[in-house]
């Protein structure tokens, strides 16, 4: 299928888009306009990201001393990318919106992350907007925030420091007051910034007129020390070039200079940088530190920030979703047309007989069907994410606030489980094309070089199985696991209404099961050892095991919608095979994962440091 | 552990490697000629080897239109290699060799395999120098095999074309005789090929005298018609350039010719070429196309070839291990002097302690402990291949053909599995790192790429696993199964022995018993559809649970030599976690693979084409 039917499938069919246009917000669109968009973003990224994207993989950013030096299509797909509105699409018609739901907007995104998932760094722009439209004053909102909608600043966050990637209590990045005025600045409390800030993408480049970085610091006490623990930290706005209050350029760099890029495996398109802040390179208006223009409430800054990293997990299981759909994409189209051996059995074996076409081999099936098992399930579970972020939104109150926490839930795993199990979709994308995958002339090497990324950047695999099992199973009394509990078993039950679906709905229901009981026992171990340790040391099978259930949830409902077209559609057909596939060959893996986890496994805690 | 450390237990506790000194052919040998061998190894790839490992990724091979330009690194780490008697360290003293058995031979090469996989390709210039030993005529012996084992000429293996990869019956390369003479020739009756060879390493390069090319290719019948099948293959000597009865160059090219380089992910140490075969680019003695010598009989190529394939992919299982090895030192240095965050629990919680060395955390001890338990647990069952490959050839007639079958039997296992396993530990090894893992500032990522070849080379997983359900385990009546489940069941009787090893015995029979009653499920498909086409539809999975029993098998069988020593040694305690560590958390997954086969699962192969 191509990915626009697939879309629109879930969209329409599978989710109910249609019914976000019966709110006031969104009373102006309807399924024409929706596709309207779809089809802007279609083809932008087919002909402004898509051809570009092994260029800016082999043509690497580099410094010059002065600037940093970027392939011309970047310049060109980030223009045609602003110019589309896509930027603002979920925005207020006021400020140049489309008034488009989230939803929607992410569903757009997904041709960009499939034909470069790299060249656009628009959701970190998006995002920092984003929050500030939540969170910036008003004047915070229209310089910085308007300005990134419509597409003349891009932002970055700022968060990892060369000593602190995962632990952001550790951050040393001071801010101390700039003056003793500093709290007249109409945008914002100003303070001045030194510190150093490492992995910050796009945090260097000339693709627009200008960078707003959003950057954790801690105000030092009366005594001039730092806070311990993420208490102790404030968000600052701090923009490469300083600006008036209507947004315009002073003419001031600030002291926000770009210590060194990164040279990375993949993911090559987009600037990935260390940047010093206050080191003095570019001082500016007499005195040490970069200008910063404080967000909220000091101490509130992580809070604050979590509004931006929530939706930058959402965003990063999206692109390792889109990854894994093209290198489905890539290796269905080449085992189609590669001729290679014969089929087994004694017809099979007669070797004057033409070769066939791989995909006609059941192992290269397997492969594929994996594939789009993996990516297609991905897929659908971000736009449910999108889809509850709406609800968050636009929805009536009781709901609004169910959606809210049952994505507090889902989120780990829309972030972690595309990350896993679509660089596994990569990984089997390239044995497709054997030796030729393992080329540069094919892009499937480029797809599991970039996707290898999403475990690691916005909270790595072991922060996000913490946080599932730490923080997210268990917060507001447990609630958020019952809303998704009780999903799960509305799925359970309409699909026991279909002979077809039955085995399966009953499969899903003891899968569950093991894992809600996992769940329990996992934190009976907290009990009797008086610490989270070994509850949390198999935080990471046990997430696999989660996130497996919840695809297998996933799977199940696209079915209970696919089911009724089987007979006429091939493309339910497919959605059908990929459940088929999903029960009989992934969900029984939960079993080995849960086991440790249940049984308070200490294997890998026992093992004294000098044995390994 | 230090590799070395780890190589001298599993060679001297656990093999007995010392026994191979009482057989006459290696009675010069002892414990220090080993320990000397292994010295010198470890100091070449340790100066020569392991500072170029980046050097030769960064500077691919590249065609100056007359010669392939290699980094001069390259060179020296080759000439070092050569001088140091490796080439032919397995071979007789009457040619120059040390009469080493092979399993040293083996452990002799894991530390280049570590330092950088693709510098050397010496690899193939044994197997190839190996199967001529075998196979060759006296003549070819002495001309062209002993002039790869003292270092002058390098070998290769030419099976696949661009229009078959793994399906060898479609081989196109057409070998004529060469005259009306052509069978008085005295280096082998002398043909003419024409053709095109793909994916052949190490194809061309300036790095020795000569390359010797082994050739697939086929001779027409009197209509000038190709023969189909595998039953059509014979086997060819190719030089690059043509020798005389001395081995001496006779200064005429002969017409091979680099076509193209293969511009590859990784493993770019060693050239890989498309070589043109008698295109006519460097005419030869007034005919068209390229001189080559028939070693063995027309028809018999496939069988002779399978000498030097099995020696392949036990090397490639090897170079694989390596790689996860390397990925586990790598990350195990990195984990014990990075600092992040804090334990979990109250005290871990005071952000006012300094922070903790990662390996401090549980799931980075899970990460290190996973890739221990694979690279060393690869690195044993290669080394017991090495070791069956002597008992076939020194030992007593009876246990030299068990050695045989267990062998053809283990060989699949061999390859496949570091290849799978050991990149996992590498993924895993660049998850240690963080975001620096992600860089190319550590050597992590590289040797993920590097790894990714393994998987496909030598036949790919599809390949092997075909092999191993489709043929091993029922060849010669099912004998080679029958011998390793008598070993597995060997273990499992001397682990009862001791208490705590006893679960993981009784542990270990059980998931052995469901291994074989897979196979025999899987084959009842084969009976009640009059067609192997579903049984071997879930080869792979099926592979995958066979490893994995092995692998346990592996482990209990170590721990059994290792519990003695458990109270003071922590090595020994190390490979009990290992032990402990494939038990509690790998084992277990073998139910989900076994599910599919047992029942003859046909997901895969019902799905209609178009509803990919």
């Amino acid at each position: 299928m191509a990915l626009r039917d697939t879309l629109e499938f879930l969209l329409y069919d599978w989710l109910d888009a249609e019914a976000l246009t019966r709110r006031p917000r969104h009373a102006d669109h309807s399924r024409e306009t929706f596709n309207a968009v779809l089809e802007t973003a279609e083809r932008i990224a087919r002909e402004k990201f898509a051809p570009f994207n092994r260029l800016v993989d082999s043509d690497e950013p580099r410094f010059d001393g002065e600037k940093v030096i970027l392939p011309r299509a970047t310049y060109e797909a980030r223009e045609a990318y602003a110019a589309s509105g896509l930027l603002s699409a979920a925005q207020d018609y006021a400020i140049g919106g489309m008034q488009l739901p989230f939803l929607l907007e992410s569903a757009a995104n997904t041709f960009f992350a499939k034909a470069s998932v790299s060249i656009g760094a628009n959701m970190l722009t998006s995002g920092n907007a984003n929050l500030l439209m939540a969170h910036g004053s008003a004047l915070q909102q229209t310089v910085f925030a308007h300005n990134a909608f419509n597409g003349r600043f891009t932002g970055t966050m700022c968060l990892s420091e060369p000593q602190a990637g995962s632990s952001l209590s550790d951050v040393a990045t001071r801010a101390t007051p700039d003056g003793e005025d500093y709290e007249s600045e109409p945008l914002g409390p100003r303070y001045r910034l030194r510190g150093h800030k490492m992995w910050i993408s796009a945090g260097d480049h000339e693709l627009a007129e200008n960078i707003v970085h959003l950057v954790l610091a801690k105000i030092p006490d009366a005594r001039g020390q730092l806070v311990p623990g993420v208490k102790g930290l404030s968000l600052f706005i701090v923009p490469k070039h300083l600006v008036d209050v209507h947004g315009q350029l002073t003419g001031e760099r600030n002291d926000v200079a770009l210590a060194g890029l990164n040279h990375k495996l993949g993911w090559r398109g987009t600037t990935n940088t260390l940047l010093n802040f206050g080191e003095g390179r570019y001082p500016v208006r007499g005195a040490a530190g970069a200008i910063g223009y404080r967000v909220g409430a000091p101490g509130d800054g992580l809070r604050l920030m979590f509004h931006m990293m929530n939706e930058a997990r959402i965003a990063i299981g999206m692109a390792a979703t889109m990854l894994g759909y093209a290198g489905y994409e890539a290796s269905l189209e080449y085992a189609k047309v590669r001729p290679q051996g014969r089929l087994p059995g004694a017809a099979g074996k007669n070797a004057a007989m033409p070769q066939v076409p791989i995909i006609a081999h059941a192992d290269v099936r397997r492969m594929l069907l994996a594939q789009k098992a993996y990516a297609e399930g991905a897929l659908a579970l971000n736009l449910l994410a999108a889809r509850l972020v709406d609800e968050q939104h636009t929805g009536a109150p009781a709901g609004a606030d169910d959606a809210r926490l049952l994505l507090e839930v889902l989120t780990p795993i829309a972030k972690s489980w595309p990350s896993e199990w679509c660089l596994e979709a990569n990984s089997l994308a390239i044995q497709v094309h054997g030796g030729y995958g393992y080329t540069r002339d094919f892009p499937v090497e480029q797809y599991w070089r970039d996707n290898r990324l999403n475990m690691i950047h916005e909270g790595t695999h072991g922060i996000q199985a913490n946080d599932l099992l730490g923080r997210k199973v268990r917060m507001e009394g447990g609630r958020g696991l019952q809303l998704l509990t009780a999903r799960i078993q509305s799925t359970v039950r309409r699909a026991s209404d279909h002979a077809a679906l039955q085995p399966w709905a009953r499969q899903l229901e003891q899968a569950w099961q093991q894992v809600l009981q996992a769940t329990e026992q996992a934190w009976q171990w907290a009990q009797v050892e008086g610490s989270p340790t070994r509850t949390l040391a198999n935080a990471v099978p046990y997430m696999q095991a989660f996130g497996h259930g919840v695809l297998a949830w996933i799977w199940l409902d696209v079915a209970t919608v696919a089911q009724a077209a089987a007979a006429q559609s091939t493309a339910a057909q497919g959605r059908l095979a990929c459940t088929r596939y999903f029960f009989h060959y992934e969900l029984p893996k939960i079993g080995a994962w849960l086991q440790v986890v249940a049984q308070g496994d200490t294997t890998c805690i026992d093992v004294p440091l000098e044995a390994f």
